[in-house]
C-alpha cells in the first residue's frame, strides 16, 4: 500500500495562500466557506478553493483514504447514490466556475452552498438545473455552459484536487492547509460573518495549530 | 437504547472544579494529567481525577458508548486481554489511592502514568507490584494495601466513574469538563510543564471551547 505522493502533496501550499478542501454536500464546509469569504474580502488573506470528495473518502473500496482505489472522477455522471451523483456535478460545476474570475468562482461556489445548506429546501445538486441557477447572476452563464459541457478537461482538474487531498490524509471538510504546513479540520455550529468575529476565529484556530504543544486533536464529546 | 441519564451526569461539574477523564492505559492522557498538575500546583486551578475507560468505551458490546452494557467493573481481575486487565487493575488501585490527601492521590496517578508511558519500559499495569512501587514514597503504603484490598468498594467508586463519563459521551482521554459545562477531548503530543506555557495553553483550550462559533472539533489530517 505505500505508492509514492504526488510532488504537489509533499511541498508545502503557496506561500501566503491557504488551501481550503472542501465538499458541497457538508454543511460545514458551508459554514468553513463563509468565514474565509470574508476573511478573504475585509482581511486580505487569500484562499485556494480546492475540492475533497466524502463519498470518496469514506468508500468501503478506500480502506486507506491516502491512496484510493476507488475515485469520484471515474465514476459515470448521474449514476450511484444521490450523494455521489450530486456531489460529482456540483464538484465540475465548481471546476467550471474556477475557468472564470476569483471572485466570480467564490460567488458561485457559496451560492451552490447556500441553496444546499441555507435555503429551506435542500437544492438537488445532481440537476443540472441547479447549477445553472447558481450561475445566474455570479457568472459569465455563456461561457459556464461553454466551460460545464467540458466534462473531460473538469474532471481531470477535479481529479488533481482529490489526488491532493488523499495525499494529504483530508478525512472531512472545511479542512484548511495553512501556508506553513499545518493543516486540519475544523467544525463549527453557528455561522461566522462579522468580520471582527471572523477574524478573531481565525487567529484562534490557526493559534491551535502553531502551539508549542503539538495540539492534534480538540473535540467535544456528545 | 434510551435510558434516564443518571442525575451526576446531568449536573454541570462542581462550580470551579474540572473533571479530568484518563485511562492509565494512554499516553496522552499521562501529558494531560501533567499539565493539569502544573496547573493546579502553580496556578490554582482545581480538577477532580476522573476514570474512562478505553477498553469499555471501545468495546464491540458497547456500540453505543452512551448505553453500555459491557462493564470493566463487572470482569474478574486479571481476565481478559493485558489492557483490560492492566486497566481494571490499575483504575482500582487509583481508586484506593484517592482515599487519600488529594496530594498524594495526584502523586501516586502520576507515577503510575510515568512508569508506563514516561520510563524506557511500559510498566506492567496487571502486576500489583507495579501498583506497590507507585504507592512508595508517593501514599501512606499501610493505608493503601488496606484500601486496595477493598475490591468491592473501590469497584462501585470506579463504577460511578464509569458511569459518568459514558452519560457525558466521553470517547477519549484526556477529556476534561469544565465548570461551566463545556467538555471535550484535548490530545497534545508535546509535554508541556513550564508554569507559563501550561497556563497558555490552558488558557488556549478553553477558549476554543467558549467562542461564539461553537467549535466541535478540531482535528489534524495526518
Amino acid at each position: 500500500m505505500t505508492q509514492p505522493a504526488p510532488a504537489q502533496a509533499a511541498l508545502p501550499s503557496h506561500s501566503g495562500v491557504t488551501d481550503l478542501y472542501f465538499d458541497f454536500l457538508c454543511p460545514y464546509a458551508w459554514r468553513g466557506l463563509e468565514l474565509a469569504d470574508v476573511l478573504r474580502r475585509e482581511h486580505g488573506l487569500k484562499f485556494r478553493l480546492r475540492h475533497f470528495s466524502l463519498v470518496q473518502g469514506n468508500h468501503a473500496e478506500n480502506p486507506d483514504r491516502k491512496y484510493p482505489t476507488w475515485w469520484l472522477t471515474d465514476q459515470v455522471a448521474g449514476q450511484g447514490s444521490e450523494y455521489q451523483a450530486g456531489s460529482l456535478n456540483a464538484f465540475l460545476a465548481g471546476q467550471a466556475a474556477m475557468r472564470q474570475t476569483e471572485d466570480a468562482a467564490w460567488a458561485f461556489t457559496l451560492e451552490l452552498l447556500r441553496a444546499r445548506h441555507a435555503a429551506p429546501e435542500k437544492a438537488d445538486l445532481a440537476n443540472d438545473g441547479t447549477m445553472r441557477a447558481a450561475a445566474e447572476g455570479t457568472l459569465d452563464t455563456a461561457r459556464f455552459e461553454a466551460d460545464f459541457a467540458d466534462q473531460d478537461g473538469l474532471r481531470a482538474a477535479l481529479r488533481d484536487d482529490l489526488q491532493a487531498s488523499a495525499s494529504l490524509g483530508v478525512f472531512g471538510t472545511p479542512t484548511y492547509h495553512l501556508p506553513g504546513g499545518d493543516i486540519a479540520y475544523f467544525r463549527f455550529a453557528n455561522l461566522v460573518t462579522e468580520p471582527g468575529a471572523a477574524l478573531d476565529l481565525w487567529t484562534l484556530y490557526t493559534k491551535v495549530l502553531s502551539d508549542g504543544a503539538l495540539i492534534e486533536t480538540i473535540k467535544r464529546a456528545k
